[in-house]
């Protein structure tokens, strides 16, 4: 086979190169056609779109194009030609055909049909070959570098913080233990506990369930900072919404009070969400047509906005913004409220709100975005500022449609004794976390900062309904599978 | 204090708005001066380079001036002022001047004096605030967004590989356990063995040491991908390079051999490189007088080559590329063999390579970077092409001066039989990986990918010694602080 540089489908499907020579590879989508021609639909993960790959019968050994199958691995010369047909602008008259990896289609998973979504987690390892799993991957990656520009034009830096941690201050949620110790020979001190001394760390250790508290050690000398990494919750809940290991973005900034924090927060998810809409609109345009499939017998007050729309309208508006006293009034006066139709009624200050209640604020009541301010101090972490009245906190939750709470963040405790103060009423040691403290000790700063759970935002970007649809390998409850 | 919008020091110091109001927060690196005049030494993370805060003491209070010490945060509103002293061009004149945080010089453990790395490791939490921290953490964003600018400009699609699995089947390395089993109440089966059923993901788990195998999976759908995560091994390595948790970035690529493998990774290395030089010279020339002070002591021929010209000498030369029997000839009738220099001598074929053999191949003998190919089987991992010589495979290592290996990376056997086969040469349970066989059953094409550990970069493009210094809070064996 004559040697010619491969060229990606992405680019192919742009050329007007008409009459010249290409190669191409990629995995064969589906093959039709007669005794005189086949068509071969290509796709090697560059875009949404294959290209067709017009095959003259007579010219090729009839065994070779029997090998041709779904799945199959293929590279293609041929010629760059404009389509008359209703689909793609270009497709590539075959001239030479070579098969890199044959696919049995007796024994292949994934056939040219509907899958369930069930089928392609627990075929998670070839789910990247169908239409639905290549474009979430294509957004998650626009996203990642969307994250990644956003602050870096900004001049904030970015900080891995430690997967790895002794700490479990901010008790945001049960955790997964690490360690090197011997189950069958757990070593023990002379009083009968494990004696971690021994384990790899000298300590016992977990994994981070968030890297706030080292985001704040470097935003009080870098100023801005944010990290995005993964983090853990060994939660038993086998929920569409939850996930034992999953990526949060962290920033995190000196000299910021919660006005600053809830402006940069919204800036960043229409920062996000411009970013899909102007790089990914392909992708989007058929996970939008999928889910208005999906949703075709639901009545029409049941379905989602339509994707694109969706996303649109979240730029178009500024978020509201509320103090948290005030949207329990309106939940309290609400129509569910007084029907009995909340699982959780709300009885008045002092209430957690369940995603119910978010959901009601944000695509019954306000019908945009809303940022909660100012929450009861009993329901939120140690390190939040507390405000005057002694009862409330400066807390910020953004709430989305579909998704509820997709942002938490506030403002900082910055005052050494109020913080102090405050982790001694909520029994979190302060000599374990003298270092943390010490920023308050040693030129303490105004300083806000928020947590993005990353598969949240990829929810709300592709309109798919379960988080273990938009990362590679999910974990949860009895599942580490790949 | 009147309200003026904050502008950063990086900002100020461009400026040449002369008699300008503005307001500038951060830092007091120094204070001196007189009963006339002080002068403050202003730094808040946007640059390696502070501000002259320019104070006419009679028109201050007293006791204001005297909290301004080391390490205390302020913020001061004054005028832009075009400097006449050797430093910066600019510095403020102050009018107003507000302390936001005090800072104990009595306490304040990082004094404007030269402390050890030592000590600033035990001070992670603070070392942000030295020139040398700043500076590090300053590249090592720029090197982050750099990584992922190349691959997406190219097209790769970066995949979150899992940081939990069940598999050890690359034996990278040891592993850290993950569990949520009560230690105490360890559940047995009916045979005594430890019951991972009733772990949380009901099989024994880790820590990955690697994305690479997920990687493929995505790679032979997407096309090209890469990955950006933390890995882990549980090895009691003490020394200046290696860490417990390191970050690594994975490329795996379809349809490339090791060719187009290793065009990949030369020019990843000098977009990298080249990105430090145009983004972060300050901070490079900051290092670089570092570096030749700490090793002014030294002898001529024991320094190391200027930082600067040292990454300008890697982007002006083609890196060599020698396969590895030819490597050993050279190493083996080299001075430092012959002369029983090396602390492991060469003897043939089949030698593995340490670090001093690295270094004296590139530091030595070529004097530029050099790729080594075809390494024997028996030290490569079971993944690795297979040559027709039935005794190397298509390996190669990129080696580095003062580093050594700085990428490891192969073209991957894409036989289902040659792969099969080598896994039960060595043992590894090839049941268990179904999934990764799954892609050489189905549609398998020639691939190829790289490792690149991103803190050995750091080191190479930071000039620092000790890999403990250029990420953030390191883990090492007994060491998980902060």
């Amino acid at each position: 086979m004559e040697q010619i540089r491969r060229t990606k489908i992405v680019e192919l499907l742009k050329s007007t190169e008409f009459g010249k020579q290409a190669n191409v590879k990629g995995w064969v989508r589906t093959k039709r056609g007669n005794k005189q021609v086949n068509f071969i639909a290509l796709n090697d993960g560059s875009c949404i779109h294959n290209i067709q790959i017009v095959v003259d019968v007579p010219n090729f050994d009839e065994a070779l194009l029997k090998r041709i199958t779904t799945g199959a691995a293929v590279s293609i010369n041929g010629e760059i030609t404009e389509s008359t047909g209703s689909g793609q602008k270009v497709e590539i008259m075959a001239k030479e055909i070579e098969v890199m990896g044959d696919c049995d289609p007796e024994k292949y998973p994934i056939q040219p049909k509907k899958h369930t979504l069930e089928f392609l987690r627990e075929n998670a390892h070839l789910r990247y070959r169908t239409n639905t799993f290549g474009a979430i991957a294509r957004i998650r990656h626009a996203m990642i570098f969307a994250v990644h520009e956003f602050y870096t034009k900004k001049g904030f830096v970015n900080i891995h913080t430690p997967i790895i941690t002794a700490s479990d201050a901010e008790g945001a949620g049960e955790m997964f233990k690490v360690t090197t110790l011997d189950y069958d020979n757990m070593p023990r001190t002379e009083e009968g506990a494990i004696d971690y001394s021994q384990d790899f760390f000298g300590k016992a250790t977990n994994l981070t369930v968030s890297g706030q508290l080292e985001g704040e050690l470097a935003a009080l000398a870098m100023g801005e900072i944010y990290t995005f990494g993964p983090t853990f919750r060994a939660e038993n809940s086998n929920t569409s919404r939850h996930l034992a290991e999953f990526w949060m973005i962290e920033p995190e900034m000196a000299f910021y009070d919660l006005d600053d924090n809830m402006d940069l927060a919204e800036e960043f998810l229409k920062y996000l969400i411009k970013y899909a809409l102007d790089n990914c609109m392909d992708d989007l345009e058929f996970l939008s047509k999928r889910l208005q499939e999906e949703e075709k017998n639901k009545k029409a007050d049941e379905r989602s906005m339509e994707l694109i729309e969706k996303l649109q309208f979240v730029l178009a508006n500024d978020f509201i913004r509320l103090p948290y006293t005030e949207a329990i009034e309106v939940l309290k006066n609400s129509k569910p409220n007084k029907k009995g139709k909340f699982k959780y009624p709300i009885d008045g200050f002092g209430s957690d709100l369940q995603s119910e209640h978010e959901r009601y604020l944000v695509e019954k009541h306000f019908k945009k975005p809303v940022i909660l301010t100012d929450y009861p101090k009993d329901i939120k972490a140690f390190y939040m500022k507390q405000n005057d009245d002694g009862k409330t906190v400066r807390a910020m939750d953004v709430l989305f449609p579909q998704i509820g709470e997709i942002i938490g963040g506030s403002q900082r405790e910055e005052d050494y004794d109020k913080l102090v103060y405050r982790m001694e009423e909520m029994d979190i040691p302060a000599e374990e976390m003298w270092w943390y403290l010490d920023t308050r000790r040693f030129g303490s700063v105004v300083h806000s900062g928020f947590g993005l759970g990353f598969e949240r935002l990829m929810l709300f970007v592709t309109g798919m309904g379960n988080i273990r649809d938009v990362i590679p390998f999910p974990r949860t409850p009895k599942t580490a599978e790949f």
